[in-house]
């Protein structure tokens, strides 16, 4: 019988994917997943078949690896970092509800972009934290802004995905905005691009000045609650541990 | 030369470790950690030196990892989870840069708890979420309070990391009551215990109903957000595909 892996393959790179995912993958007849996450891995696995989608073609593309798994195929659904996180987890499992199918499933998870991210620039999450994604296209405008104010209210530090596209390029810049209402305009903010995949690209600005530094789309920003420092090149919320 | 590898290992059990982790600690001449999470993995590693410590040594165990680097062997932290998630990343930058030390150092990420507690309860991280702890070991219980109070206002789906010990088996309870005043009380609640270890559990719970379950130091708790429903036996925050 068939079956789904969905599949969270981490920040890019085979050395940050767990041995359950990349079993997964060896035991799959297929693999399905957005071309560019299909890209990061296709070396890695160079005997197994493919099948890629567009990027916003996320219902189609569980729709795809329903279909695999009803053939009989063991199927791997890969998402980038964490299957969970902004990951395609929740959408397969709506299209397999929606289908009334047994289809047996198993979530794997992976390393999240946060996660990467803090660990190139120093111990940024090492306190509570937020995770808000800037992306619009499921989420109204004014909610994202009022999490991030709610979140900045509360001094967590903050970890932005998705925080620019094409048609998005000024909420990064909205979202400093409203962090420079509560925020020294020093407080460290970490910007890594493509982390654990070519063109890594790792800085560590302030919040005043963070706008100055390229980011896209493959990015994660990190913005430090009130407590978070830069020493010797690295950005460390402490935890309140006496040395 | 000596250098310190801070290696997140994941829930607990080999599969879900990520390659880079298990090279480092194959790599390692000495691997220094928590007495508990040693237990894990020194059966994976049988040939490895082994130095652990009680629980809330944290600074101790990091002094000993310099004290061991400088000496000129690799040396392996070990976290559970991701080492820079309240793990031991932050302590020991912190205790580095106070010796004023050149030592090399290597973070390695690692799946937190909340990708894992979550990838056995469905997809309840689909959204926007708060990382909180409630532990008041080094950060004053109103803080913690007026966090989970601002995440829930925003919606945002909660993820609560230590939720109980010994001396705060009633911080939950109030964690509760908290949300009760905010989300409707057959609100899904996720609790996974142990996830990827011996005695691994997983319940999901309504928020009115959730403290009938067993709560301990080795589970996370997730609490869904206005949106986030059970079918078929899984917690599901939607992210707003339709379908
Ligand atoms: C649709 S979300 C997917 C998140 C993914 N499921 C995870 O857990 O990391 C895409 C966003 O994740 C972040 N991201 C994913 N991979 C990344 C990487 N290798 N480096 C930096 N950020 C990354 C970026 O913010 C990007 O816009
Ligand atoms: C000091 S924190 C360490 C977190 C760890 N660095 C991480 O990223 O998962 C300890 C808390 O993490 C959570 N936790 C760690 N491992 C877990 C597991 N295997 N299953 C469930 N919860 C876990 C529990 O809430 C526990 O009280």
């Amino acid at each position: 019988m068939g079956k789904i892996y969905i599949v969270g393959i981490g920040p890019g790179d085979m050395a940050n994917m767990t041995y359950r995912a990349a079993k997964a993958i060896e035991a799959a007849d297929i693999v399905v997943g957005y071309g560019a996450y299909i890209e990061l891995i296709r070396d890695y696995f160079p005997e197994k078949e493919f099948a890629s989608s567009g990027m916003t073609r996320e219902v189609q593309r569980c729709r795809l690896a329903l279909e695999k798994a009803r053939s009989g195929l063991k199927t791997a659904l890969v998402s980038s970092g964490d299957s969970g996180i902004y990951g395609m987890a929740g959408i397969m499992l709506q299209v397999l509800n929606e289908s009334g199918s047994q289809i047996p499933v198993e979530i794997i998870p992976g390393v999240t972009a946060a996660s990467a991210a803090a660990s190139l620039l120093g111990a940024p999450l090492m306190h509570d934290f937020a995770v808000i994604s800037l992306s619009d296209l499921l989420t109204p405008w004014e909610l994202i802004c009022k999490r991030i104010r709610l979140a900045l209210q509360g001094d967590f530090v903050l970890c932005l995905y998705n925080p620019r596209s094409k048609k998005r390029s000024g909420y990064i810049g909205i979202a400093r905005d409203i962090a420079m209402e509560y925020r020294r305009p020093e407080t460290p903010v970490g910007i890594v691009r493509n982390a654990g995949r070519k063109n890594e690209g790792c800085e560590i600005a302030s919040l005043e000045g963070m706008l100055n530094f390229d980011i896209d789309m493959f990015s994660t920003v990190i913005i430090g609650n009130s407590a978070t420092y830069v020493e010797n090149g690295r950005m460390i919320t402490p935890r309140g541990y006496v040395l």
